[in-house]
């Protein structure tokens, strides 16, 4: 399939090592990840071979996100989004679109920024990287928090999604994976602290204040569209002051504030139960290059047993919809 | 459909409140589902009203898990089994069965009192509530750790499935949930925590050395059929040790040493993925009573849109085999 | 589900038993049906009991087209038309909305009738109960044939879709059924002959001389989601001139060409085949009234597990949009 | 995957071209059948390189049951069934096994050369090419008539299954196809003919007098996982003297007397339709070789998103199990 849009694709400055911590991860593979993130001549081979007209590319997690110091935040997200402006998307303008990295940490710079970004540099909305470090590696925000609404209020504004990209569990939590470090990150902990993440963005009234407002998630929803209707049903049960001020359902906020994207998932399964949960029109084609190949997730997609209708819907046309691309 | 055997069916003994903390839920249903563990009369109306020829009953949870001392876990487990079996299973030995609860505080205890349980009360294998607290409820003892061995040595030896019931995730982990403690339990909280407690199971080698071994687990994998294969393939990328000493791929152990059970759940969608991952061999009724209701779960099940021959097997036949009951 | 919109919904006038032979029929069934054909205010009370806001209305099988005289069909097509004006449309326009009956025997006036019943009577479209017989009931005319053009193209011109609804095998066609008359109709016959009938229109090129042009296929296309596609793999190896002039792939013209209702089809393991065929777009909600009770259909559509977006596009959206209703 | 069996796997020998007309196909295509029909070199390096063990051979299509004279169709099914012996089953009888012809002209022969077929020469069952011509090609004895019943005995009493095979409708059905004559063969009429074939053996009561009989069906049931739900659904309102002396619905007899093999199907989406209405115990892996590529129907299901368990089932273990074969 020629033409597809590509989301969670990453890219890293030389002056500013972004991947933080990959203790657990060969190095091998690591190395060739870290070259990749740098350069684009390959990534645009790479996608002329597997049929990607466009990559919307974002700084690697944990980024900006994991910046203990907000001064720092704030002049780093600037400088690193600039860097994408220039070095990406103005050499490739028609392969190349991109996320803001925002300064969470002082959520009205990143308001700010995101403004900027937008307007200035014509980047198409945010990816965050889960939770923002305030001070040191144990303090977290997650964005449901109050102080984080004026960057969701200028996200309303701007009309521009926000991509809530995966991170590694704080320290404190970590006990659950002693022995299995290597289960820490993308291979599952990412997974759940995402998904809690997006849960707590449903119950906690965002969307009913925004009701347009566009959170985009990879790995076909962190699991959601499978796990999600037990948590909406086990709910009836908790008393309400203890599951947030949401005035609709969390399935309902699914379907309509979220879009899944296969980053690093092919999986036929999982995709069908995505489909019958959330539709093909809130489903995006998307790699999480350069941890994942383009070839593994576009040679699946590319034949995977879904209506050729459903294909162009996934692979092109929601995402040109959603960013108002021509195509 | 008659004749449905349902293996995630909970009790709870007036001498001991197995519960244990219950902040978050709703008084008035908590009040119900505590009446309704302990009596059996109202029990077998239900099950009779819903097509349910035998639960395979356990103490719920934490239960024995959750005693920080582990004399009293001891003495405590023998007394529950006898309750079981003198309150329940000798009075209706065609309706309910048991299985097993065991001091893991002590594993050889625990070996020794589940073998009491299987040859002397004629229980059909044990539930196990996740993680057991050894001290005090900060530490926690996950099935995998090596001094644990002897207990799965016995259940390989006796030839009964250990089913792994979710609890509440350890204190240290809970700070995600901040502001929305109602998620804790069952609603989200569980599922991960036990998820991730079979993942442990699958790396650490048991299987390896068991083959044979038998693990339940409720609420259709607690999400594992969706979110498995791709940690399978994350793995590919992490440094050996950092994910245990298996020999397969995970998704295999899912499959041949795991049954996943419909309790608390009833959503066609998901069920389909399962089937699709695990196929129906593998896949068990059961309901979760009391915190969930026959008629939700068997209403749903009697219909869902599966082959007969599927119905029969997940209702009934898979279990029979099983647990070489005579249908 | 309120507001659902139903497609394949019958009447018939006492002046005209459109119905034909019903030999094979339990005759309290059918007794039942054509009480149900004629009148209207029951009708309403079911539509209103089961969430049906507007049924788009038909004169029965075989209608017109069983008609052999051809003036005779003309004038009866007229008498039909203006009779479901006047007696449903117009006493209940925000109710009912009708289907023109044609008389293809003669293709010309076909045409024109087609076009007054739109400008004149504010119907939406025709409803074509398969072949057309001429002169007799061995002779049948198919949609394909180069004499029907004039009426295509005026459905083309009109931008309205046509209905291609069952009726029972030509006679030298039934030796197939010898001992299982009941297999002619609805059962089996309708479908087979239906299914053929719609592969002759992808076949013919017809949709290649008019591409926006919209049929309408019952019973989840009569099977096609799962049979069309062997047809499209198995036409490589037969010779071009053996199947048409058609340009494009016969699964091509089903996604784009035609929309496939619910009529008469309560199973959710074919509305899934169908969904992953041709996607939620081109599925629309209908019943098959009163040969169909709303009760069956409504009850089974309002709860299959399908996502709730995909709900509303199959019960009410994709009718909207097709037929330009106001919402 | 490898150790796959395959089931309609055809043959044909020099001295009877059983192929009758192939009018309608492409010439280069038939001649590259036809070669690949009578030797069997190429074949086993096909089976190897694509994972097959074990072909199931059988006389390809019309094969004895075209033959018009009742004495000619028993002498050429001994001498075709003498021939698989000696050129394919004896040579390599670790690779190749057969199923018989029958002359089902005679009944009472068809049921003796069964006999000896299945215990001289150790085939395992029959494959019927559909119905038999009796005194010309006009004239036609399908499977539940009657007379036939003799065969279908011996099949009972011998444990066999017999594999129902498409062929070409009867001369007088063949009107609907004027002016697309491709879609006579495999494209489509051989699809309805054998449904509608199988549908006859249920309704006639065949298995509720042999409950233990089982007959195989190619294409994934030619469609009936999808179309046979309806039948049973709009049965109930003909009256009982039109649909045979069937005691059971039809779906019961398609889960519990019929396998259904993927011969000629790799449409995953009607796969897991055929999954979700029989179940994987009833589903068999087939090619239908030479017709069909082994490269094209292996590569697909080597690799369709079921479990593993169901892959293994489907390909190897329900036909080992059916044949008794020692894997």
């Amino acid at each position: 399939m020629k033409g597809k849009i590509a989301l969670e694709e990453h890219w890293e400055s030389p002056d500013f090592p972004a991947t933080g911590s990959h203790n657990f991860t060969d190095d091998e593979y690591f190395s060739a990840v870290q070259t990749r993130l740098q350069e684009f001549e390959k990534r645009i081979e790479d996608m002329d071979r597997n049929g990607i007209q466009t990559s919307i590319l974002s700084l690697t997690q944990p980024g900006i996100e994991g910046i203990t110091d907000p001064d720092r935040a704030v002049k780093l997200a600037k400088q690193m989004n600039d860097h994408a402006a220039e070095f990406f998307v103005c050499k490739h303008p028609d392969r190349f679109k991109a996320f803001a990295s925002v300064p969470l940490q002082d959520p009205e710079e990143a308001a700010k920024e995101l403004e900027r970004a937008v307007n200035e540099l014509g980047f198409v909305g945010a990816l965050v990287n889960g939770y923002s470090n305030i001070g040191d590696e144990h303090t977290a925000q997650y964005l449901d928090e109050p102080q984080v609404r004026p960057f969701w209020e200028k996200a309303a504004q701007l009309q521009v999604p926000v991509y809530l990209h995966p991170r590694i569990p704080l320290p404190h939590q970590q006990r659950i994976y002693e022995g299995y470090e290597g289960l820490l990150g993308s291979a599952w902990g990412f997974g759940f602290e995402t998904a809690t993440h997006a849960i707590r963005l449903m119950l906690s009234g965002l969307f009913d204040e925004y009701p347009d407002l566009t959170v985009i998630l990879g790995h076909l929803g962190e699991g959601l569209p499978f796990t999600l209707p037990r948590v909406e049903h086990r709910l009836r049960h908790q008393r309400p002051e203890t599951h947030g001020n949401h005035k609709k359902a969390p399935t309902e906020y699914l379907r309509n504030n979220f879009y899944l994207t296969t980053s690093g998932v092919f999986r036929t399964q999982a995709l069908i139960d995505t489909l019958l949960e959330v539709g093909s029109d809130r489903i995006l084609f998307s790699v999480d290059y350069p941890y994942e190949t383009m070839e593994e997730i576009s040679s699946w997609f590319d034949q995977c047993p879904i209506s050729e209708t459903d294909r162009y819907k996934i692979g092109t046309e929601n995402a040109a919809k959603l960013f108002q691309f021509n195509q």
